[in-house]
Order: C-alpha cells, then sequence, then structure tokens
C-alpha cells in the first residue's frame, strides 16, 4: 500500500466515524424526544404538573442537539463532499432533525395543556382516548428510530401504514369530544386542552410517518412523500 | 486565458445558473402557496366552498416543487460540492422547502374548515378575527419570501420580531372564541372550525419565522433558531 492509499484509507475511516458520529447522536435525539412525549403524556393522565415542567424543560436539549447535528451535516457536505448513499445519509440526517426538533415542540404544547389540566377539570373519559392514541403514536415513532437506526425497509414501510390508523382515531377521538362537550358543556375549557393534546400527538404520528418516509429515501432512493399508503406499498413490496 | 481556466469559467457560470435556478423555483414555490393561503382565507370568510377546492388543490402543485427542488438540491451537492456561502445557500433552501410546504398543508386545512363552515354556522364576529389575523401573517409570509429573495438580514429580523405579536393575537383570538362559545354553546362546532383556522395561521407564522431564520443563517452565518425575539435582534443588529 503507497503513502496515497494508505492516506485515503485513513481519511475513509475518519469520515465513516463522522458519519456514525451523526447517525448516532440523530438517535439520540430520537431517544430524548421519544422519553419527552412519553412524560408529557404521563403528565396529563397523572395531572403532574412537575412531570409536565420535565417534558417542556427537555426542549432545550432537543433544540441543542438540533444545531450540533446541523452544524455536523454542513461540515460533512463542506469537507467530506459525500456522494450516493453517504450523501443521501447527509440529506436524511437533515430531513429527520427537523422533524424531531418538532416532534420537541409537541411534547412542549402538550406539557403546557398539561399544567392547565392538573389545576382541574380533567375527565377520565378523555384521559383514555388520550391514552390509547398516545401509545399508537409512541409505537409508531419508536418504530420508525428502529428502522431509521437498522435502515429496515419493512419497518419504515408499516409506520407509514399506521399513519392512516393515527388520522382515524385521532378524527374520531375530535368527534367525540365535541359530542362530550354539547352533552356537557362546562367541560368546554378542560376539553380543549385534550383536544390539543390529541392535535399534537397526531402531529408527532406525521412527524414519525416523515422519518419512515427518508428510510425508503435511503434504502431504496424513493422519493414516497406525498404518496398514498397503498402506492407506497406498492411501490416498496 | 487557458483552456482550464476557460472550462472552470463556463462550470462556474453553470453553477451559478444551477443555484440561481434553484433559487428561483423556490422563490416561485412561495408565491404559490401564499397564494393557496389567500385563496383559503378567502373562502373561508366568503363562505365559498369552490374557491376551498382551488385551494386543496393547489397543494400538488405545491408538493411537486418540494420533490422538484429537493431533487436540485441533491444534485448540485453531489455533482458541484459547493463550499461556503453556496453550501450554505443550498442548506437553507432545503430547510425552507419543508417550510414551504408545510404551510400548503395548513392552507389544505383551512380550505376543508372553510368547506365545513359554507355549509352553515359561520358567524360575522369570528369572521373578523380570522381576517386581521390572516392579514397580519400574510404580510409576515410576504416579507419572510422577500427578505430570502434580496438577503435583506434587517427584512428577516422584522418577520422573526412580528412572530411574537402574532402568536400573542392568535391566542387572544382563541380564549375570545371560547368565551364566545361558553355564551352560545350552540355555536360549537362553526367556532372549532374557526379555531382550526386559526391554529393554522398561527403556524403558517411560525413557519414565516423559520425562512426568516434561514435568511439571517445566509447573510450572517448565525443560526439563531430557539433565540427569543430580542436575544436575535441583539446578535443581528
Amino acid at each position: 500500500m503507497n503513502d496515497y492509499s494508505n492516506q485515503r484509507g485513513h481519511i475513509s475511516a475518519q469520515f465513516s466515524r463522522e458519519l456514525e458520529g451523526v447517525q448516532s447522536e440523530l438517535l439520540n435525539m430520537g431517544g430524548l424526544v421519544e422519553s419527552q412525549i412519553e412524560k408529557a403524556v404521563d403528565a396529563t393522565l397523572e395531572g403532574d404538573s412537575f412531570l409536565a415542567e420535565e417534558a417542556i424543560d427537555l426542549d432545550t436539549e432537543v433544540n441543542a442537539f438540533e444545531r450540533s447535528i446541523d452544524e455536523q451535516c454542513a461540515r460533512i457536505l463542506a469537507l467530506r463532499q459525500p456522494a450516493a448513499g453517504d450523501l443521501r445519509l447527509v440529506l436524511a440526517v437533515i430531513k429527520v432533525t427537523t422533524d424531531l426538533e418538532r416532534i420537541g415542540d409537541e411534547a412542549v404544547k402538550i406539557g403546557r395543556q398539561a399544567i392547565l389540566l392538573s389545576e382541574g377539570g380533567a375527565h377520565d373519559e378523555t384521559g383514555i382516548k388520550v391514552r390509547s392514541i398516545a401509545m399508537q403514536v409512541n409505537t409508531m415513532l419508536k418504530s420508525a428510530l428502529d428502522s431509521f437506526a437498522r435502515l429496515h425497509t419493512e419497518g419504515a414501510l408499516s409506520v407509514i401504514l399506521t399513519e392512516d390508523d393515527i388520522d382515524e382515531a385521532y378524527l374520531d377521538a375530535r368527534e367525540w369530544l365535541v359530542e362530550f362537550v354539547e352533552d356537557q358543556p362546562d367541560t368546554l375549557r378542560a376539553s380543549m386542552s385534550y383536544l390539543w393534546i390529541l392535535k399534537s400527538l397526531e402531529r408527532v404520528g406525521d412527524h414519525a410517518a416523515n422519518i419512515a418516509e427518508q428510510v425508503i429515501y435511503l434504502t431504496r432512493g424513493l422519493d414516497v412523500r406525498h404518496l398514498d399508503s397503498a402506492k407506497v406499498r406498492d411501490l416498496v413490496s
């Protein structure tokens, strides 16, 4: 091996480490927003305003991850000029970071509504709806991040297919809640809090689906955004 | 001039054209979502479900822009390996496209609620609130796109400073609407539609501020996301 290829090998190993570094930081960020959402939902269900504050406070850390990951991606693009799969990975990381940051924002919104609910008006009936959708959304987010970590197309596809279920469950819960308020108008303010929480959970589901779309971009080179889920299944299967 | 520098000059002129091309496509996309939001809001205020459908249908075009711009950015990164300011521009375009696409999504949501309202229950009192916030948000979006087109730091800063006003106006309108429903419980369903429309407008304001933050990244090299607006003013002025 001559000096040049030796140096190339060295640079390339270093480059691989950088790519792995940014990927693993992204997954840490994913783990963080997952726990942020969990805390915010638990705070809602348990009427625990301290836990809600914890979820809200985590956002500083989430934002710092976003800045750091974007910076690393810009540095890799400037210094390493990645091509093909490596370039796609960096571009996917840039997109996914944005989605994770916005999931963090939704956790903050849920936390704020949890604090309002902890001050009075919480009702178990709606809590049950929130719990059920939150569980589905959490599973979806975990699967999306897992499919990103393992570059697993089928996992990503199943996340995309789940989005329709979440949307349906969300619309059902929303309709249920409107009828609940029509029956019991004095629950309006608390019901509004639940409504915002449900809305935030639905948004988290959207972001999880966006992450899964990036996985398919990485593994198949396909841009499946804005396609309906049946079409994505046909393309990917 | 030797052959090499001639060729370099040629490549560089071609590269400049590509960068300008993607920038101008982004601004066209911006113009499109601007008119999409305007149509959706007019549809709400005039109870015009055809206009609402038009706003909704425009989304296909918005999505096509997103795919095309992202593809061009990936191609530029792969083939031109831009550095420094050019790289920042491409990265900013990637971020801004995402925001514009999501503004398009909000226009669709407003359009859907406009259709519901056109079927009955619209009330002028809330229409006035919607109109006032929509006008502020439209101005904000136009200014954000304009500051991007002209790489104008002060314009971008003023957009970021406006976001707080929009948030305040939105929260006021939301509170006003809850009190309105408490007074007149039979307006609940229509009021919910207005609430979603107001929420969408507030999100458009957030996205406009995100675009303005990218302008400051481009002109000053500063990442001002997640800073409060007073801090941004101190940094930029």
